[in-house]
């Protein structure tokens, strides 16, 4: 029932790399972009090489207008064969609206601590698993194969309740596949990790996953979010989540950075040997979009302002 | 004749950061900073707990009008006893006006690539080497004990020529040592390395200098340089350059971003395990001296809008 090795195929050479400002840069913004403005950003985005947008959340577009266009979204990205929609789904409804779509992914989401758990979802961790266990339930009656990815925030520390312990995100991550999840997505939500906090989570949930793809989803609140992509880079993940121009803000870590640089995240990426298959320049042009429709946002990254670094300092 | 041992004591548990700000920060800014200034960010530096201040230049004021006071910064920087004075040396009249100081530090600066020596400094690689046995010398009967460092710009790729073989760099770090050199800095002069690149090179330097202080200097022009800092971390380099509010820029590379900031990189350096000794709200102070000095230039860093992290994610 699953398509995860068409969405993520394994290649030990290359880097999927997931845009996720549509979803998760959109949290904090000021003024939302319109759809048109959004269906710019993802057509350039698959232009430039992107194959793997998370268009936004299931939610009540009354309280999150930012999101109320997700169906358009599904549809634009869908067009092209190769490129996959996803969206997150915090509860059961949000699950029975996704699977009326054509959307290819769910990603549901289960707090690595009962705190942030509470405060984010107003939902327990258990609550958390049955919905992932709901969510896989729900696609295989919904005549279209997708797979479900289970994200767990603050896997490397918690704003909220402090440290986390790495077993409790292993036992996570085992409890989700065990509920039906095809991939796992382990958080730094609020920018908490050092690469050797990376290394030491990344390297275990890679051995309990398996052939199971692992994600890695980084913010660069305290600047180390590149730093760690590298780490998770050198224990085998090559799956990482990122947003043009580093949109993004999270509630429980005001005043902060957003997601990695998308744009950054290519260089390091192609630096260190592994293919991506972006064009960084039509990239780096998707931030005019971003700015024309998000005036008031900043955007972070230094390969725009620096330029494409010379063809002899980039991959193959 | 050498302190070296005194200026960069071994200690593999600490890192010792270097502030090149009022030297590397200056070479492109708009307005330049008062010595009152310049002497607040000094003292506010050592407040914070920094020991090591690269303050300038030896070259004519008239060109270089930002190093007119180097004089009266290393007495700053030397009022304690602790605290070290390093200056850049770029011919035989700046060594010679150097050892009539109380500077405890001489960069001399042996580039990594032929083109860009020319280009730098109008010497050949080879000139340069000289300037190290002339600093050397100098030294030698100059009063006081020094440290001769060996800066090497441009190690892991130069914007001029092209790719950097390792094996020149090791041969000009040989030949650094062996012209009396106490220390090695590898530059990324222009952000072009990625932790591969920094890992590959670094461990070879140091296994070269045995005992030998080695330094790594990282600008943030393609964003990697905290990356590239944890990837010298792991392979034993602890002494590493950065600028408040990474200021600076290259003349060879427009546009970019500068010096690593300083403030990440102590976060990084702690969350890696390692002291640095220093308190990074007052570090982070420092940035509204710069502010008010320099209010044209943009002043990067993350820590400095979230704030320093938790104690919880801090250094023991």
């Amino acid at each position: 029932m699953s398509i995860v090795n068409d969405i993520y195929p394994f290649d030990s050479q290359r880097v999927i790399l997931r845009e996720v400002g549509l979803r998760d840069g959109l949290q904090q913004v000021r003024k939302y972009p319109s759809t048109v403005g959004k269906v710019a950003w993802i057509s350039q985005g698959k232009n430039a090489g992107l194959r793997h947008f998370e268009v936004g959340s299931f939610l009540p577009p009354k309280r999150y207008p930012q999101f109320a266009d997700v169906r358009d979204l599904i549809n634009c990205v869908n067009e092209i064969d190769e490129v996959f929609s996803s969206v997150l789904v915090m509860n059961e409804r949000a699950i029975a609206d996704a699977v009326k779509t054509n959307v290819d992914e769910l990603v549901c989401v289960v707090s690595a601590t009962e705190e942030h758990s509470q405060a984010n979802m107003r939902r327990s961790q258990s609550d958390s698993i049955d919905l992932v266990r709901a969510a896989n339930n729900a696609r295989k009656f919904s005549g279209r194969k997708r797979v479900i990815v289970a994200a767990i925030p603050m896997s490397f520390g918690c704003s909220i309740s402090g440290e986390v312990p790495k077993q409790a995100v292993l036992n996570l991550a085992a409890s989700c596949l065990e509920a039906g999840a095809d991939a796992i997505s382990i958080a730094d939500t609020v920018g908490f990790a050092a690469p050797l906090q990376i290394t030491d989570l990344a390297r275990d949930v890679v051995k309990l996953c398996a052939k199971v793809p692992v994600i890695i989803h980084l913010h660069d609140t305290r600047g180390l979010a590149l730093a760690n992509a590298a780490a998770a880079l050198d224990v085998g993940i090559n799956i990482i989540d990122g947003a043009v121009g580093g949109l993004g803000g999270c509630p429980f870590a005001p005043g902060a950075t957003g997601n990695v640089v998308l744009e950054d995240l290519v260089f390091l990426c192609e630096r260190m040997g592994f293919r991506t298959d972006i064009d960084l320049q039509k990239l780096i042009d998707i931030r005019q979009i971003l700015a024309r429709e998000m005036p008031d946002e900043i955007l972070y990254g230094t390969l725009a302002r620096a330029g494409p670094p010379p063809r002899i300092y980039w991959g193959s």
